[in-house]
């Protein structure tokens, strides 16, 4: 999920300069509203290195008013801190009503290294994480405004930065060995704060996640996100407690994850073997869970007219009949409306060896029904936990999962429409309600950046492939899902 | 804390017989009631045996309307279910709106018998609870009520009951080789039950605990609370979603567990000896805490002029000075105040080695505030988690904690205001509150009865002392204390 970030975000310095004055100048005034208030604030920064949250600390050191800032930095524990509970030296740090913590290196530090080190097993990684998700509720509970960073940088990002620094020999960022030793377990280092986000996001202490490769960019985007976050919650004070199990994850950026894809790929024109071979590919591999008994679980979703049937058929082609099944998810039964929105797709679970593929799927719960209504705020909100939990039942239970988001532009979109209007045999494909959907485009691509960042894991992540090209679309997909399953196989 | 609900209840032929009709009407009324609603209800029956899982399931289906109810007993998973994720099967049971499905075996049953027979590790055990936890609450907000019972036997009345049915050579109540299983792991089986318990109790799925020797009476209190929940529910369909992570737990029972303590218990007048011999006990074992590093938390709560001071000095005449520190909690600092309710206790924790009582503590919570109306219906609802969990850092640790409540009867008390307001020495230690306090008695009855079986657990049980002879009580305090400490030594 956080690959899903590197968008490659950075903040000239002419610009940066002039956002800067009225930034600082704002920081203050809802400071000193804050010490007006009865909340407090805790600003936690974890990251792949320590020089980032330094560099951000120090900034917001110097933005803010220090009389009513207290920074902390956790480093091994004292002997006094030994001798305590491991939350004692935190209870410590806590700030009173009115005043901002500033924490670098947290009760996350701990487990983070724990786990990109290998030292803990999952069971006690997620009995810990569970601690902290509710030790941070409940001092929400008590107005404590937290607000949860994760400074992000590729490997080779990070690389870089070492490397550029030991050239200049000037470790004027407090480098440090450990900083060389989370390089190596770089990989490790980001699915456990994948799975540190998953576990402990909450709407009422969300997890940010900045670019933090260009310092400008890194620091402005934490400040100006501290200010938005600080401004909204004290201007709505008496913020419902219902909150609590909901998800509060984004990724800080003004560009969107969708935007990011190459529109114009292409399958070229002279390819006429690429379907065929991964096509037998799949063939193969589809026999081989069978024999092994792992599942498949498929879930195309995507724009009206994007392709998602096309693809489809390309796959069953490939896979034998008996043991492949597709759901078309269409309005629900009376029967499915008595039960719970998840249990229409419990019900098709496959048996063991065997695929099912959702043509549309439990995500129509975050996408059409949060977009059109039909889901309340809280609903569609608390979704996104019910969704990965659901997943990571399947996923526990050795299913393999694949999700594809197929994405065309808007007049690619158009194009298709109006084709459908012209083709007889097409007309049935197309109604009021397909073109009443395209005047909320931007609302949707809104729901589906939510999604993708929200719901992909590291065991099930979004497959967000460019359509608009069909032959394209479709070997891409083909490929994909020959990945999945040849990892899922391998697991 | 599931002795705690051994009570001795029964209930007589005659009286059964009288108050059956009516609540059959009652029951019959209520589910069409539910019938015409959005809500779903799941019934929970788990237990120390079968035959009264059996009995209770037995009568409901009597006496409820059959159309509207579903009955599923699973047992082991068929090879259908084998092949799906855990979850799967319960997904297939649950009851469409308006229905009733009566669980007997559940979610629950396959993790209380791994625990029971030693086939999982606590950290897989506490991520399945986590997971049921999360499932139930999830039902609940999609307006399913979840009513879980847990039908209690201590060994001894389970064993007199396959007993008796081995004598009869009769076992219509369907009595397997598991419950003779079970009666072998009974303890095993009960703090399985005790951590599932309050793993998973919330106020949306709460557990109600119900002794379960006499049939007559559990099966009457099992439909009798059924009725009184639904009733309840359907009365007020705009439940506030902010009840989750709140606890639900009850001892169904008229019969409170303070009111089970032996109020006449005296010293006798010739001994002068228990009082010097558990002090001397406690000074050895406190050595040896030392010198192990392990600390001890010492928690006392009571009624005014219960005598808390006095046994504690009783304790600390036996203890080193320089590692026993008495904290006394009163009316909370600006400092304190300005920091979450547990902030004051968390400074206080003892190094290793050494000790802290708390004279008065964070039950003040679910005591004074709780009745006063200092802490907001949520607040302390949420406080016996918070509790548990803060206490459950403590134990994990390695700290060693004891909590006492010392209970005088009314009586006793105004003997002892009378006494105090007489005695010129002593009337600085009687204000108006206290008066005032009496009058509320009943209600802080409630409040110590709700707190003991919320927050009783097994390395961290409530000690109720009774307090009307001053000597019994302490050295009774004195006593307890040794135990608890040497049992916490030998872990």
């Amino acid at each position: 999920m956080l690959e899903k970030a590197e968008l490659g975000r950075t903040l000239e310095k002419a610009d940066y300069k002039a956002q800067l004055p009225q930034l600082r100048a704002e920081l203050l005034t809802v400071q000193r509203q804050l010490q007006e208030s009865r909340h407090a604030v805790i600003i936690i920064l974890e990251g792949v290195d320590n020089a980032s949250e330094a560099e951000v600390a120090n900034k917001l050191n110097e933005w803010l008013d220090t009389r009513g800032l207290e920074f902390f930095a956790f480093g091994p524990k004292t002997d006094e801190e030994l001798q305590r509970p491991r939350f004692w030296r935190y209870w410590r740090s806590l700030p009173a009503r009115g005043r901002i913590a500033i924490l670098s290196g947290s009760w996350y530090t701990g487990t983070l290294m724990e786990q990109a080190l290998d030292r803990k097993t999952p069971e006690t990684v997620h009995q810990h994480l569970q601690r902290i998700a509710f030790f941070e509720s409940m001092l929400a509970r008590d107005n404590v405004i937290i607000l949860k960073f994760w400074l992000h940088k590729s490997r080779s990002q990070q690389k870089k930065f070492l490397d550029d620094l030991d050239k200049k020999q000037h470790k004027r960022w407090g480098v440090t060995e450990t900083d060389y030793q989370l390089l190596k377990a770089h990989d490790k280092l980001i699915s456990a704060a994948e799975l540190t986000i998953r576990t402990t996001d909450s709407a009422e202490a969300p997890w940010m996640i900045v670019e933090a490769a260009d310092a400008r960019y890194c620091n402005m985007t934490v400040a100006g996100s501290i200010l938005k976050a600080l401004k909204n919650r004290l201007a709505n004070p008496n913020r419902p407690h219902d909150l609590a199990g909901q998800t509060g994850m984004t990724i800080l950026s003004d560009r969107s994850i969708l935007s990011t894809l190459d529109m114009h790929a292409r399958l070229p024109d002279d390819d006429e073997k690429s379907l065929k071979h991964y096509q037998n590919k799949l063939m193969a591999l589809s026999w081989e869970a069978f024999h092994k008994k792992r599942s498949l679980v498929v879930v195309f979703e995507g724009w009206d007219a994007a392709g998602k049937g096309g693809a489809i058929r390309r796959i069953i082609r490939a896979v034998d009949a008996r043991m492949c099944r597709v759901i078309q998810i269409a309005a629900p039964t009376d029967e499915e409306k008595a039960h719970h929105y998840l249990w229409r797709f419990w019900r098709h679970i496959p048996l063991a060896g065997h695929a099912t593929i959702y043509d549309r799927s439990w995500y129509g719960r975050v996408l059409v029904e949060r977009v059109e209504g039909f889901a309340k705020d809280h609903e569609w909100r608390q979704a996104y936990l019910e969704i990965n939990e659901f997943e990571q039942q399947l996923i526990d239970h050795g299913v393999i999962l694949a999700k594809f988001w197929l994405h065309i532009t808007p007049e690619e979109q158009l194009k298709r429409f109006q084709e459908r209007e012209a083709t007889p045999y097409k007309q049935h494909k197309i109604t009021d309600e397909d073109w009443r959907n395209r005047e909320k485009w931007g609302d949707y691509e809104q729901a589906v950046q939510d999604m993708v960042v929200r719901t992909s894991t590291q065991e099930a992540p979004w497959e967000l492939v460019p359509a608009n090209d069909k032959p394209y679309a479709r070997v891409e997909v083909l490929k994909r899902l020959c990945e999945r399953l040849e990892n899922g196989l391998k697991g």
